[in-house]
């Protein structure tokens, strides 16, 4: 008899998967240290013996990835242990980003702390995909190369789209821009300065969304929503973005608040983007917040999220806004008189998306510092 | 210098744990293979050693949890391996449903199969709650009491409930039943023969949705919306129910389709449910598959979702709202011509909420059996 399996629940764990899984998690906890603390106080608050914290640490200042404060100068009893600390001077992630009417690049190092920051500002619709990438690829390129001046090593590269990407980074369709099939990686990889690194590429309002959640602090679950030409939206659940079977989640710009209203770019009719996108707001739409107000009583009756953060060009508008939104959703979401819903700008306002894009390289270094370790070692 | 740690982003992987991990890895790839498999396919399967499922085997056997089957006769060389199975013998779900018109009771055992099956067809609204969680309590006694007769072990029991539901089970709202801040699991413990079992309470669309992934086979990722008087919604995602922060997502039937339109019981206007709910089909609302539609292309425009299953009282009324609806969704879904969306009927029709609660009590004892193993060792 043969037994065909069809889909264990997950793989066994192993030693090698252990030290992997420990060295990520002695990262994150210094990482996420209000101050800098001992490796007795790592080993306290991870349950491993402080040999094993000891051993992993070493192996992470060796790799570039922590480093060794000297301790405070203390009056009382007792010496005070050094303190563990992120490297400012290791790895850092190269965000860039293209939109309808901007490019930028930033480098962010391990620490989240912003190194460099290019913004072109210019219609990049003329250009068209293959003029608008070169000049993207050309601000990131002096991006890094300013960055590594400054003692840094770039580790790879997100690129910030306003569209629908697939997994494998093909930006199917960004209809603000007028771009259809796009291969962004090919076009980026074909500058000399970037050919060498890891490049990814999501959705703007994704990226924003991670690069939100990295200031944001207390809100592990929010709806990003981000207001350009168009209305891109990223769920963040406990922590994580949620991106939907196929990558195109957060389409809330095609939301109908208006069954019979104005027709749309897409083909439907009353799509929140043509009451509450960057040009309705600026003419002044009298139903800009209700649309939103509409829109996002949606979501938070069909996913319970307790925050809803407005970024992008929504910051300036943020307080005309505001006062329809929170009224509709008091209407309309069927737990409002049992939990708040907490209505506010983003924190990082236009930069969000190219920080979010940088600090997306970092994630993936910490998450998998073995990995990194590997790749130096 | 005391350290102070926020948040480590994850426990230490320990060896105790590992055998936990390693004995549910076991437990479900039994479970998932399309015929039972020897010792050496598990084996072979998680990558985990014959010794260590060998001994992972016997504790599950000895726990009364797997059996193994007689090899079959085989005319060809060497003796074929005995196959291992999940018993029908072991641990027993009881699941328990309150809705508008009915009561349902439920025993369902470790292999999926429903043993007991109790249903009495009542307007539960003018006995409250205590007059129907007291019937409720009676009709899941007998169906308990039989399936101990038949040799199982009733594990625990889940009651299923058309309202918002607290984490600590209580009933916050159940507008179709008039019900409000009612403890529930007070008043089933209440009845002697339930007052030993462990007892959960949860959504009955999130139930149903939980009922429909063990039968649905290939769907990973649906939304689940339940028709009844009201109309919910039950998220799965990568084969997991997404709650929501305060368990309360799913509100699909307050959903505004048409923004000026019919007063709902919520207080708002124009919601789903005044145009798609039971009483709304019943009565040949023409608006019904349009309303339907408008709804359903939020949901996939937001979450990027694959397929949608139309369960509950939808059943009868599925071939007529389906154009209506697939018309919908190819005007409104931005991706609608990149990836397809499957509208389809539940598989298990009205029974989906009580055997998903029957079936989420055997999901606790087959994600973790070594907490079953302790408690009848």
């Amino acid at each position: 008899m043969t037994a065909r399996i069809s889909s264990p629940s997950s793989a066994p764990v192993r030693q090698s998967s252990v030290r992997a899984h420990n060295l990520a998690l002695v990262l994150n906890t210094v990482a996420n240290s209000a101050d800098p603390p001992s490796r007795a106080a790592v080993a306290a608050a991870t349950g491993l013996t402080r040999a094993t914290v000891s051993a992993l640490v070493d192996d992470l200042i060796e790799g570039g990835l922590l480093i060794e404060l000297d301790p405070p100068p203390r009056t009382g009893a007792g010496r005070p242990a050094a303190g563990l600390a992120l490297t400012s001077a290791g790895p850092a992630g190269l965000g860039c980003e293209i939109n309808v009417d901007y490019l930028a690049a930033c480098v962010v190092d391990l620490t989240g702390t912003v190194r460099q920051r290019f913004t072109e500002h210019a219609d990049q619709r003329p250009a068209g995909a293959a003029g608008a990438l070169a000049a993207l690829g050309r601000l990131a390129a002096r991006a890094r190369l300013a960055a590594e001046a400054d003692g840094l090593v770039v580790a790879g590269a997100t690129l910030a789209v306003p569209g629908l990407v697939s997994p494998a980074g093909l930006v199917r369709v960004a209809p603000n821009l007028g771009w259809q099939e796009v291969d962004a990686p090919a076009q980026l990889r074909a500058v000399p300065e970037l050919a060498d690194l890891p490049l990814a590429v999501d959705n703007e309002a994704n990226l924003a969304a991670l690069g939100e959640l990295r200031v944001a602090g207390g809100d592990p679950t929010f709806l990003y929503v981000s207001g350009e030409i168009g209305i891109g939206a990223g769920l963040v659940i406990d922590g994580e973005l949620y991106r939907g079977v196929r990558g195109w989640s957060g389409e809330i710009g095609h939301l109908t608040v208006f069954p019979d209203g104005r027709p749309c770019r897409c083909g439907a009719t009353g799509c929140l983007e043509q009451y509450a996108g960057q040009e309705a707001l600026a003419a002044g739409e009298p139903l800009a917040a209700a649309a939103l107000g509409i829109a996002l009583s949606a979501v938070v009756n069909l996913l319970d999220v307790p925050v809803i953060v407005l970024g992008g060009a929504y910051g300036p508008y943020f307080d005309r806004l505001r006062d329809g939104i929170e009224t509709q959703l008091r209407r309309r979401v069927l737990t409002a008189g049992l939990a708040p819903v907490t209505v506010r700008a983003a924190r990082l306002g236009a930069d969000a998306a190219v920080r979010g894009a940088a600090d997306a390289v970092i994630r993936r270094v910490r998450d998998d510092p073995a990995a990194w370790l590997r790749r130096v070692g």
